[in-house]
């Protein structure tokens, strides 16, 4: 079968399957989820022998030791694929959900029921734990699932999915339900893209080339995230140790990831107070500072920030600083240069703590608090299948309920429209 | 200027005028609504005389009368178009509504904030009406609007949108969060669906043809509206009367809409008794029928259903008639042929007026009403920027909350992750 045939027909077999998914009682759903996590602890030494292939071709290709490690599947790894699934099980199943009804003039009763979306495609690179995650979460959701990860982890994906599918069929869940797509071409991605009659949407996960290019292909809905510049601001009134330790933790902790900050503002009433002993823990954490005009007249010995600095996803010990004038300076900085993304402020100031959580348009706006919290897990949804910066449909972390919409239901009793 | 910048230029402009529009008062954004409403009628001459142009040259360019009809501001038009402001400005407002807030282990308290997609652009066809209805339910929701009328009507447009302009100016809200493109091409909307940096969404209302075209050359996310093929069911156990009421009002009270009927389903077991009456009452009113092969064993005279009849979208005078034989058979009529539009089941069975509501997957399901209803007013979201047949973000009707989004707020005392 050429690919454009192989995709087209696992784009129909998925609808089809989803009409089954989207009706499974919630008991079957979390039977099912809890039997693929004891299917993959079960199967490791099949997973392994798959995953190997991929890492020796990954070897040969030359790819560095930082790709390899997110490519293998080492214990802790299937370990930590197989809680996630038991964690997806626990979770409330949001399908059939009706929050409110409300009555019409005429009598009728109306509601809005959460529903699945039907059909998702998931395009992803390198980490073969996506396969499970994605398709646990798409599951529950009552939703069918298209995978198509990157070559290098193919041989994983695949045997990955078949375990899956597998369980599934032992709850009577058709095979279509979870499948991975076999040609790994980009080519192959432009025609999943097409197939907007049969895929409901699509969630690319990967580097920010890779997101433009669903984005520029696509004619069904992409949910997409690009990148994540995020600031803490250190207004006047802050609790100046809080304000260390956050903005140690936002930088530090995990400087690789998307939530962690990117630039620090700080009011000009305390720079002079908060910045050299909050320069010298980062220095000695190794983090390069770039600083402001201001910022270097206080911390004399570091580099300046250029204009490229303010808008710069670093994901690296790297961490541009700028002193404001106050509250509306440190909004307009982040509106500007910021990537919507996460911003946190660290205040003791009452009106100022509302104003920034009212007025800066990110996803996940916080007060003393940690940028590292903008997470499906760490808000509280239990899972996550990824973080949308784009304002459609979702802004910010998805979980469960993100991958359903709403359809109205009304009880009438002979209504007309006249 | 060049189209191209023009478009570039408006585009950004909505963009900055979106963070003033997005912090507005609600009594600002109501008292702005109430003042446009007055000003369209006090400008009615003017409105009259910008409109009276573009009829002019529709006219010499030979559009039908049902196209000048609906081009042409009467005033009549006029005041309907200044009610719908005034009850756009009586509408909740959706902006900074914040449902629930949880709190997590670390004492973390996290909740969802309602607010403004950000900017809108809107393409649409003839009607000048929709330039005031968008702008009015776009400002309610705190958005700045793009609104791209066809070339047909831009005098009016441009007119009605300058009256709309001067009343916001009175009230402090920027020109720019009303503009409409002077550039009527093709081209200027491909140039305006490149610009996903300053765009948030774009809803196209008009024939499919333009939709699939928006669809095929937008980054921008699109919500869109493909076509109505909505099916009324009458189960076995209906109220013949009620089932005749309902069937007569879907398909005939205004047939030319995406809400009206397009196929009737007939239980077997009372075909025979609800057909021939039913039918009877559709000829006097001068509908074609078109039956399958056991509808034309009860109704000898009636034309035969071909497969296309079961996907069409009449518009028209004209209902496809299949016998099923129960529920089930109905459902996949239903999957197979519909349009995830509108469907109504008419019964007295609970069991199966429940399976109906939860197993048909389309964006608006009754029981024993009418599908006439499908429609923002009539389910009492107070307005409607538009029905969306695609899941993503909003499926159905489209009402202020519609034009809306959430972000995460988080209020902490100092929080690190670890």
């Amino acid at each position: 079968m050429s690919p454009k045939n192989e995709i087209l027909q696992v784009a129909r077999n998925a609808r089809e399957a989803s009409r089954v998914l989207a009706n499974l009682p919630t008991s079957t759903k979390n039977l099912t989820l809890e039997g693929m996590a004891e299917a993959l602890i079960q199967s490791a030494p099949k997973l392994k022998k798959a995953n190997a292939m991929d890492v020796t071709s990954a070897r040969k290709a030359g790819l560095s030791a930082a790709m390899i490690d997110r490519l293998t599947l080492s214990d802790r790894v299937l370990q930590e694929m197989a809680n996630s699934l038991k964690e997806i099980a626990l979770l409330p199943d949001p399908v059939g959900e009706v929050n409110k009804m409300w009555k019409r003039p005429n009598g009728l009763w109306v509601g809005k029921m959460r529903i699945p979306l039907g059909v998702i495609g998931i395009i992803y690179e390198s980490r073969p734990n996506v396969t499970s995650d994605a398709a646990g979460l798409c599951l529950k959701a009552g939703n069918a699932v298209i995978l198509r990860g990157g070559s290098e982890a193919i041989h994983s994906n695949l045997a990955i999915a078949e375990i899956l599918q597998r369980v599934g069929k032992e709850h009577a869940i058709p095979a279509e339900a979870i499948q991975v797509i076999s040609t790994t071409s980009r080519q192959a991605v432009k025609e999943m893209l097409q197939l907007e009659e049969y895929i409901d949407v699509i969630i690319p996960r990967g580097g920010e080339d890779l997101i433009r290019f669903v984005v520029s292909h696509s004619k069904i809905p992409v949910i997409k995230h690009y990148k994540g510049v995020c600031h803490v601001f250190v207004d006047a009134t802050a609790d100046l140790e809080m304000a260390q330790t956050i903005s140690y933790n936002a930088k530090v902790q995990r400087p690789g990831v998307c939530n962690a900050m990117e630039t620090l503002l700080v009011h000009r009433e305390i720079a002079s107070q908060f910045l050299p002993p909050m320069a010298e823990k980062f220095q000695a954490a190794g983090v390069e500072l770039r600083g402001c005009p201001e910022t270097r007249r206080i911390l004399k010995s570091i580099k300046a920030a250029q204009e490229a600095d303010w808008t710069a996803e670093y994901l690296d010990l790297i961490l541009a600083v700028r002193v404001v004038a106050g509250l509306d300076e440190a909004i307009a900085h982040i509106i500007r240069y910021g990537s919507s993304h996460t911003d946190s402020i660290v205040t003791r100031d009452y009106a100022n703590a509302q104003r920034f959580l009212r007025e800066v348009p990110s996803s996940t706006v916080l007060v003393n608090a940690s940028t590292r919290f903008s997470d499906g897990f760490e808000l509280g949804l239990g899972a996550e299948i990824g973080i949308s910066t784009s304002k459609l449909h979702a802004f910010g972390p998805m979980g469960v309920e993100e991958l359903t919409t709403t359809k109205f239901i009304v009880y009438g009793s002979g209504q007309i429209r006249t």
